[in-house]
């Protein structure tokens, strides 16, 4: 157990473990959002989720989609495609021996890009905000990989 | 390699091991279900995936979705969703030192909720059934990220 | 420090970063090829999007879907379906104490075999090209997941 606590007592682990676990838990979030959206529009996909509005045509009618819902769930797609890439190689970048100035800025922008991506795409914002936003984390994530390669490329 | 072994060692990161690949099988398993339904429905999207079936519109008519496809992929869609916030945070978690009865209460419960959300979802079982295995699975990541948070906050 | 230094410096740690962050780094490409047929092909789903097309019916025809878009959305999410299992039980693996030459040919044939079914996918190959590739590397990380319950089991 010794060793696992000085792992969790390494700054950029901390700053790692922290930043990840906001992602994520900002990610969980778009499944709320996507019940909720569900429910207030009445949209739904799966037959048995609409069996307490009654039988029939009655209950059928609220199987479809609806704007709202289908936005959220792009919205939730997409953190999966970036976050899934920041969650490894943010985890082998922090394993790597950064600075804990670098590893902090980079974590900062990348959470902070993609809790604004989700503004931006919920509200929604014009372009290019949405755009910009997703750029600012893949680069960061791009750099953190470099760092990665560069550290321990061993093929 | 002693330094990786004691981590291996460690009954909570072996607890961690094991519940992670088990979900992870699972979740693989989807995979081969999507691709059982699309076989015995004769249901593809691809057009070189129903070459074998002839060529022009002999082919053509098997482009199609069906009803059971959609469902398992929705299922796998909702294993990502879920799943890739437990690998991270549960991951996260097991390196901050929790006690090992309470990791294996969490683990448990998140592998046992997806396990029974799948058959909830792919029977399907009336609601709330899918609902509350979902909300089960969700609410034990939370309380992860939550002792994750507490142990190792760095922002 | 000095602890995870011992980490990276592992020579399997070292393979495996080097080939997840590869891997990776493939599947982030998939986010740049859908922006570039969304844009060649004039095919958007979000209205802000096509805004700076003009307005009204103008841009309103290019909210539509688009063949090529579509398949380099389902090879995205079939990246995601496979490299989020990679991701877990790969790392797992690599702390489960494997030979060096063995974890190698693991990360070696999952990495390939997700690369060429990329070009499979893309350009597309005729069947069974797609699906073999698939097979190889839902192969090598069933193959993983054995050895890290052989080593590490504790349910």
């Amino acid at each position: 157990m010794a060793k696992l606590a000085q792992l969790i007592d390494n700054d950029v682990f901390r700053a790692y473990a922290t930043y990840t676990t906001i992602v994520l838990l900002k990610m969980m979030l778009m499944s709320l959002l996507t019940a909720y959206f569900r429910i207030t529009r009445k949209a739904f996909v799966n037959p048995e989720d609409t069996a307490s509005f009654g039988k029939g045509e009655n209950a059928k009618k609220y199987l479809r989609t609806d704007q709202d819902v289908e936005r959220v769930r792009r919205g939730h797609l997409n953190d999966l495609e970036n976050i899934v890439p920041f969650l490894g190689i943010g985890l082998l970048y922090a394993l790597s021996g950064p600075e804990l100035y670098s590893a902090l800025l980079h974590f900062r922008i990348f959470v902070g890009s993609r809790i604004f991506h989700t503004f931006a795409y919920m509200i929604p914002l014009p372009q290019p905000s949405r755009g910009l936003s997703w750029v600012a984390g893949y680069a960061v994530t791009i750099s953190m990989a470099y760092k990665v390669l560069k550290t321990s490329l061993y093929l």
